[in-house]
């Protein structure tokens, strides 16, 4: 779950995901989010069925509060990113004010998931681990800890890389904005060079774009520095 | 320990500290993080001392294990900002290099430390809860559920706010980078006019500011929008 969580949130960051289509990307992302949530879902009804079976009481510790609220939040997010980011039928005003409590809602969901997954395994420990016990440090005990430790930093990578302005898929449409007004596009001169035209159009493009990326990341480490 | 923390992330996010000096601002941050560290030593020490008092094993834990991953992060956190950003040695690239690493690693931390406290949580209620149990869900037990989930919800907010740009203290160095060449500061026509001057030349700053954090905002939007 967490896995295919992550790579749902990192496919905008991997440059080979760049070359794809705006529109299959958001497919990727969607896709891998709703196979999560069917994990998600599955996990939960085999953890009900466990417990009714066992006659161990549902929904008592803070571990399964917390999880279903996640749930529950995810699927709100999910079902709101169809809406809005996938459905052709949300204005681009919207989308970009929704934007920004997508992305934050989604990390938010992310890191709760792992807190999570951290009391699970709590919980597991001291549930299962009697003879000897999980305060006797047995090898199971210490490599669930490594895996709980694992786990944590697998999150502050994927938070990292999810959170990096410069890992962002390079902004085509920054580039034609931030464009200097006196420049006019090449390849525009004759229609005889048409394909060598657009081709030096595309790479004007790339480097364009590049140089708005940086114009960004500038921007932004100017608006660090002013709280340095 | 989580309150005194989160005071010190979200002081450049109060309005009323906008108007302290640069200086003065980050030494509340870097004083409410010192005491922050104090009571985590202070609490860690406790801890150590009940356990070897009633001969309970240390250090066993996945909470124990996270916590003080967390606490050495945190120490090495502070150490270093006091180093780059407190200390006036560090050159300015060296600063702008190192703020957003900063920063994550500050939230980062941050989140790490609401997770532990959660698997702290969890165990407690698990060892202290016998008659009745904690899966008996006595009122003790649904308080401090409603405790851990309060905590998450907390801890959610305080990263909504870190992480607004518009929620950012106003960038008074982007406003002078960020206004048009063409135009000269006001107040620099006549000696009689001075207060005059620098007062319209303060409001025109304030106005310029602004405008500059729209900018700012215009363009982290179209970013958002490139992915969307």
């Amino acid at each position: 779950l967490v896995s295919v969580l992550s790579s749902a949130i990192i496919v905008y960051r991997l440059p080979w995901t760049w070359k794809c289509s705006k529109l299959l990307m958001k497919f990727i992302h969607a896709g891998l989010n709703t196979i999560a949530m069917i994990l998600a879902i599955v996990s939960m009804v085999a953890v009900f069925e466990y417990h009714n079976a066992r006659n161990i009481p549902n929904m008592y510790s803070l571990h399964s509060w917390i999880g279903l609220t996640a749930v529950i939040f995810y699927s709100l997010q999910l079902f709101l990113g169809f809406a809005v980011f996938l459905l052709p039928f949300a204005p681009v005003p919207l989308r970009a004010a929704l934007m920004p409590i997508h992305v934050y809602s989604g990390l938010t969901i992310f890191a709760t998931v792992i807190a999570t997954a951290l009391m699970g395994f709590t919980e597991k420990l001291l549930f299962s681990l009697r003879n000897p016990s999980y305060s006797e440090s047995p090898p199971e005990a210490n490599f669930v800890n490594c895996l709980g430790l694992l786990l944590v930093i697998f999150g502050a990578v994927v938070l990292w890389m999810a959170s990096r302005p410069h890992w962002k898929r390079p902004p085509e449409e920054n580039a034609k904005i931030l464009r200097p007004i006196g420049e006019t596009p090449e390849g525009t001169e004759a229609e005889s060079t048409m394909t060598d035209g657009s081709n030096a159009d595309k790479s004007d493009l790339r480097i364009s774009s590049e140089a708005a990326r940086k114009q960004n990341l500038k921007l932004d480490e100017a608006g660090q520095r002013s709280t340095m």
